[in-house]
């Protein structure tokens, strides 16, 4: 180790945050207006998404309390800024790893090697996609990841739709965008499904809700908007292509934790285990707030409120 | 009951919300777009309060991200009017009492009484105060019942301060408030802390924190801003009046839970008791979200997060 190293790691930074979406910021303006000086890894193009997080691959958000209707990369510049302006340091390069075995922890990026009292993991989760023909070109013009945060807009209303999907997601998805959708055409891939026997039952006795057992999506077709999906049914090899305004994927996500390398505890799905709903982990000292923690909402005001959660918990860590 | 009556009360809502707070709105936000068309109860001067919740006790917020600086009034009336775009009808009353020995649930306010599937309370909780003379005067203008939330302004910056209190919370905002104040004077009544060992240390050790043992304030002086605290020892009966900037009242807050006439577990101090960190309550399809359930955080961000999460709660149950 040269002296400009040994220099550099000498300082002890109060809390590191790794992540860029409302989770991290809203960690980061807590953690400012504490006088802690965060110093923030926002990734560069981490998990194959950009800065913003996962909320980045929408284009607007309309369930924000306080916005009616604003633009992602607005609401998130918006937050970016007030991280900012509380004193947060933004690094636009991605944590490759941490060390959380000895007090202070250590974080690792491509350029530097940073001690810390504290860390905030708020590196989020990623939505799983099909990589199918058309589907770059209708995200967003049609097809998303999220019933909750797009089946009512306007483009889906009384318009048959698609979702993609056997378990218990897929199956709370189907139902939920039945209150929108004309019919909602629930492809599955297998000739049962994974989800629980009560969501099961839901979706059998929805009438809105057609099954189609054995079935793959092969095409996202359409014009300016989605207008359809292609499908061949596995067993008899039959295609046809569902007229839908909509296609939901519900296949899964897959939480931003291998950077870890499992020292934390995390479930049998990679999301971090977090204690009784705060945002500890298995190691005190270390937070994870937003969806690397939470697979039930998924929402960018859920993810803000637990990052405020755990920078307050990372102030009084620190005493 | 007259035909009317009977007529009002053979409709069934989805969910009828109770307050009007951040957590609230979120949840109408929520229940709305998921096609719920929700009852919201936001009171008339309910527990004291204005609509709009304990937040409207301030003027300005600085920590709601998306906003640098917004004053309360205009962020609750953007809250507000995106809950009624969603399709919210909100009603200028107080609830005198819920049902919910059987579902339906009943509420009952001044002037009708509403049958529905699900209820989501968000009656928040009231800070308590001293009704000292001058309180009122220098309300916000020095005085405040939240260190995390007003601690960064700055008319405190290295500037003395007073704490009044004796427990964990007045031990914790003494400790907080020492990043920013010149002198903490901490207040406490008697001869010793109720705060836990462990948080009394941490003020014993922190040089910055003057405690005055059997002490009461008496007055908060100021001209435009506080500029001090008049405060009387209840064994030497001396006064003083201590120079100070701030004066944080960390004397605990009343949870707005009377209404619900312990048909709902609470804590000891009348919190409504949640199931670990979601919003379900003691009684399936009652969900609690905010302040009314929450005496770690209390932050308009951590607020607004669990009312979303307690409409999407609801939406599923209601299925």
């Amino acid at each position: 180790m040269n002296i400009e190293q040994s220099k550099e790691t000498s300082k002890i930074e109060d809390v590191v945050i790794i992540g860029s979406g409302p989770a991290a910021h809203t960690a980061a303006i807590y953690a400012g207006r504490a006088a802690l000086t965060p110093l923030m890894f926002e990734g560069l193009f981490a998990s194959g998404v950009a800065a913003g997080g996962q909320l980045t691959t929408t284009t607007e958000i309309e369930n924000f309390p306080g916005f009616l209707d604003i633009s992602v990369p607005e609401l998130m510049t918006k937050m970016r800024d007030q991280a900012a302006h509380w004193g947060t340091k933004i690094f636009t390069e991605t944590v490759d790893s941490i060390d959380v075995s000895q007090s202070p922890f250590t974080v690792v990026s491509d350029s530097q090697t940073v001690k810390t009292k504290t860390i905030i993991i708020a590196t989020g989760a990623t939505a799983q996609r099909l990589g199918l023909p058309g589907e770059e070109t209708y995200w967003q013009k049609g097809i998303s990841a999220c019933a909750v945060c797009d089946g009512a807009l306007p483009i889906f209303r009384n318009k048959p739709m698609v979702v993609i999907g056997g378990g218990d997601t897929a199956a709370e998805e189907a139902t939920f965008l039945t209150k929108f959708a004309s019919t909602v055409h629930l492809l599955v891939r297998r000739g049962e499904m994974r989800a629980s026997k009560a969501m099961q039952q839901r979706v059998f006795d929805n009438k809105k809700i057609k099954i189609h057992w054995n079935t793959e999506a092969t095409e996202a077709v359409g014009e300016k908007l989605l207008t359809g999906v292609s499908v061949i049914n596995s067993k008899t090899k039959e295609t046809q292509t569902i007229t839908a305004s909509g296609l939901f994927y519900a296949i899964g996500h897959t939480p931003n934790t291998t950077f870890l390398d499992n020292q934390l505890e995390l479930d049998s799905t990679g999301y971090i285990i977090t204690k009784n709903g705060t945002p500890e982990t298995s190691i005190p000292g270390v937070f994870a707030c937003g969806d690397v923690q939470d697979k039930v909402y998924r929402q960018a005001i859920t993810a803000a409120g637990s990052g405020c959660q755990a920078a307050l918990l990372a102030e009084r860590f620190i005493g």
